[in-house]
């Protein structure tokens, strides 16, 4: 397995540890063959080098373009070693065995983020270089490719344990690097390629697209169990926006933490306050900025008003991301605007929750974090400045759907340029744009159809996925009520045994407000009370809801009829955002001047599939 | 712009469409240049033509693995045409110009996925062919690159239009493609290579994957109308799933088409009965196969039972399919299993509809959804042995998520393997285990969490996006609940106007079942009647729910408590399809013997995100 190098080939334009590499092979004995800058640089470190053209006898011509195209080149990297008629064919014409190449790739990618023009990119396209670094990678039974410095002491290592040769492990370890960085390298250059194309207005359908990605980890699995095998890459020479500080991330948590993220970046930089999402197979259970609770909110989260006055931004965010749907958060993907801190993170140790995703950890914070789920809680770090490629692609059944990111950022100039009611803008509040922008940013975010209520700087009904947006309005507007109630005096006095968990107790509050018990379920329910509690009647709700007011309903496409505002009516709608755009707008505005609502058109739909 | 070409080199594996090709060059007094097999093919053809070895005066040696590799081959490509140094340099050293490079690369692909071991993969790595196709296509301003038969058509009218040249824009589209094609290639060997070394149990981590993908169309815009640019793509040398017969699709519409016909495609494998599916949203509004209509539906349906026993086998599955949840079917995109005949069609001609996909049409069919809104219907052809790759990419803000299609086929077996309640698998009627494929398929393609109900063949409740499990068998149990009420005599008797469309009966029934008018709501619906009809009491609606049975439930993952079991019980629920896995199976296995339903672990866990 173990090759003598003879002869190698050196063509690098990093030089970095150039000359301590060129002199140990030479103390080995190597026949060193090089080029231009490269071979200038090892003669003036006096260190016998032979030109590559003086070794071809092929004069250099073309400006070099065709230097080391030659047979005498190739034959010696290709040439298979031990096989008779090669040997033959090697010394009958003069072609010596080169038994390494040492290489860098002209540096097409930094000439065109240098911003170089058309000619130039292309005049970087090395031809020599990639010919070869495949040939000896092809080859590498026999040849060892090096293409970067990071490389040379284990090669140097190598040699120097194996009398000279390189092993057969390590010629193989490193052909697999040439060929990918071989790929990568013409990947730019196609993808480049196209871009050229596309600006010059050319024809896009004959154009073809190159997407290059490296492996950053693998998954156990995708969106389901015999999904496999199933990775996670990142975009060629990028990072991923995320940094994993703790735990073991699945598919389903990071799209998850992708749109988590995603949101409360948007809800932060609109509002600018702390923003936060709970997370539930990507969509939001719930979303909230940091605004302060009254005393009954307070009572309905368990936390006492004293402790809640003294929570930091993101924990008041995030305490109230949780509250929005506390019984469908469980096991939640959390996200936050800000650093978290110690008060946030005592905020979720509380909670079931399977991950979280944020700019930053104090190391308090972090401390209390990895200790959750017995060290399993998923910890990713955002980098807030990543930037996403412009475009996205996703594979679908072998089709290939390409679209610009959803990048549109949500600001009070949709919330105002277009109020349709009566009293037209100046009837909406502050707080009213806010709840608008917290609104229609969740929506967002959340699966199609969908439409989402907000209140006091939280989501307090968010519903995802229906297929009517009439429906949709009721889905959501039953959490809603829920949402209320939990507020109702006897909710709030419901008397728990002692021992009864926090999730329990969330959930029995919830089961106490929908009431359609089984009667296994009733039993098991009243079974954590002190004293069973009264039900809570149809009336008593009813009445409860009257007080309902100051909530915006956001839309992620029009309202085709006035039903869905009707239905809003029911749950203390008082703000409508949607895009507009139904043959029933008119209507639908009559509608809402009929009940006192303010009604803004964005034009900005936003389904999320 | 326009260079003449003299002289083109030719070196193809692939040898359709060569001798033509050949033949139009020798026409042009082109000097053909040729290798091996191609050569001979030429040759043969009674075409003149050079071979390279003769050509650069380098005998083929090494098996002939240089054979173009040399500088009379790279400097008639590579020179710099009108360049007075080149110019110079090219006739010192007799370098002729070689200004077009016809080839394939040596097929790589093929041979791995022909199970050939390590060395004659290798063996099958083009060194020659990558080579001069970089070379001619870095050259382009000059010189023109032909990589696939699928181009020459386009070449051949290009010289023939410009005297015997190329246009530049000829020259870069096809260098562009070049590259793609290349840098394809080498990333095909990088991962194969990585694997190689990952199965010696070496480091991962060098490979890189390069997806390439040539556009198919241009999509008016994404998502959302403000994301633009959108397309779709193939993958590169792969046909789309489905051809464009009408319409004009846009990015949901596809999603939709994908999804809905996977759907039906699976239902007609595994039941071998003719499927349909209409989709909103990427989900399924609703999903049957062709089995025959009691009369009670055929009223509730809105057709003669006489006319219902002689719909073919495709129209009685769509109009099984749309009539599961009517009123959210309303735009939806439909896909059919089989040939789309007259029957079928004049049923999606009543309803409203945006698109449909299915294998084919007859001319009938095909002729009356033409001209359906206003010649506007979306009609895709299916090609049903497509085969798309075995992983599947998504970008998401910058991450890449990679995973095995979900490409798992659900079968009897599955329903049968491990039945868990008292009666075991000898409770299951055939028509239950139809009925469990049927929803268990259709919840594989629908929005996750998602339940699905099925009876006699067709979906009658799906719930889709849900939180939380329960919630979504409540969600989709309400669906159940409206489309049994829709067979209450006091629906099927309601007396609508001479006038009121067909949707709008539709709708006004199901309202009539949920009740839950607003004041404005009620005057309009009235005003739909000849007669007011009086309400459907709760009373009455749970009378009637007395007789519902049968039904079958199929959930995307486990029922974690038994209170879905519970909810599921209110609405004719007598068999349960789940994964199994939850700490509590037990608990749920009891409570479907308590209602003596039947239930089937299936192992399959199938979120759809």
């Amino acid at each position: 397995d173990v090759f003598p190098i003879t002869r190698a080939l050196l063509s690098v334009s990093d030089k970095s540890s150039l000359i301590p590499l060129a002199e140990f092979l030479h103390s080995k004995k190597v026949h060193l063959l090089s080029t231009g800058g490269t071979a200038k640089a090892i003669r003036d470190a006096g260190i016998p080098v032979t030109d590559v053209s003086e070794y071809t006898g092929s004069a250099e011509c073309l400006d070099g373009r065709v230097k080391t195209l030659h047979p005498k080149i190739h034959g010696g990297l290709l040439g298979v070693r031990g096989n008779e008629k090669h040997e033959a064919d090697m010394k009958e014409h003069d072609i010596g065995k080169i038994d390494m190449t040492i290489l860098n790739l002209y540096p097409f990618e930094s000439t065109v983020n240098s911003g170089a023009g058309f000619e130039q990119c292309i005049e970087n396209i090395d031809i020599g270089g990639p010919s070869m670094l495949r040939s000896t990678a092809k080859n590498h039974a026999f040849t060892t490719i090096v293409t970067s410095p990071d490389q040379y002491q284990e090669v140097m290592e190598c040699m120097e344990k194996n009398g000279g040769g390189t092993t057969l492990e390590l010629r193989r370890r490193f052909a697999a690097r040439a060929f990918a960085l071989s790929a990568k390298y013409d990947g730019m250059i196609a993808n480049w390629f196209g871009e050229q194309l596309a600006k010059d207005g050319g024809e896009k359908g004959t154009s073809v697209v190159t997407r290059v990605y490296e492996p950053a980890f693998q998954l156990k699995y995708g969106c389901n169990p015999h999904q496999k095998p199933a990775a996670i890459l990142s975009s060629l020479n990028k990072k991923l926006p995320f940094q994993i500080l703790n735990g073991t991330p699945g598919y389903i948590n990071l799209l998850d933490a992708a749109n988590a993220y995603l949101l409360v970046k948007e809800l932060r930089q609109a509002t600018n306050l702390a923003a936060a999402s709970s997370f539930k197979h990507v969509s939001p259970a719930g979303a909230a900025v940091a605004v302060p609770l009254t005393d009954i909110e307070c009572a309905a989260y368990e936390i006492t008003p004293e402790a809640a006055s003294k929570l930091t931004p993101s924990a008041l965010a995030y305490l109230r991301a949780r509250n929005a749907d506390p019984m469908c958060s469980f096991g939640d993907y959390a996200a936050v605007s800000d650093v978290v801190d110690e008060d946030t993170a005592l905020i979720l140790k509380k909670e079931v929750s399977d991950g979280i995703v944020a700019p930053g950890y104090t190391p308090a914070a972090l401390e209390i974090l990895k200790a959750k789920k017995g060290g399993k809680f998923i910890i990713l770090e955002a980098n807030p400045d990543f930037v996403p490629d412009d475009v996205e692609y996703r594979e679908v059944y072998g089709m290939t759907f390409a679209q610009k990111r959803n990048d549109v950022i949500i600001t009070t100039e949709h919330m105002t340029k277009n109020v349709v009611t009566k009293g037209g803008v100046s009837s909406l509040t502050d707080a009213a744009i806010r709840d608008m922008i917290v609104a229609s940013i969740c929506v967002k975010y959340t699966q199609s159809n969908s439409v989402g209520f907000a209140k006091d700087g939280m989501m307090v009904g968010v519903g995802a996925g229906q297929q009517s947006r009439v429906d949709c309005v009721k889905l959501a507007g039953r959490k809603v009520k829920t949402w209320y109630l939990r507020q109702h005096p006897k909710v709030l006095g419901l008397k728990f045994k002692e021992g009864v968990k926090r999730q329990d107790r969330v959930n029995a509050r919830v089961r106490y407000i929908e009431g359609d018990f089984t009667p296994e379920e009733r039993t098991r329910w009243e079974a954590q009370f002190e004293v069973v509690p009264d039900a809570l009647s149809e009336e008593e709700k009813d009445e409860f809801m009257k007080q309902a007011t100051g909530v915006t309903i956001s839309s992620d496409a029009f309202f085709p009829f006035r039903d869905s505002i009707d239905h809003a009516s029911k749950v203390g709608v008082c703000y409508v955002v949607q895009p507009g755009g139904s043959v029933q707008d008119e209507q639908v505005t009559a509608c809402c001047d009929d009940y006192g609502m303010v009604m803004s058109f964005t034009d900005l739909l936003h389904p999320s599939l």
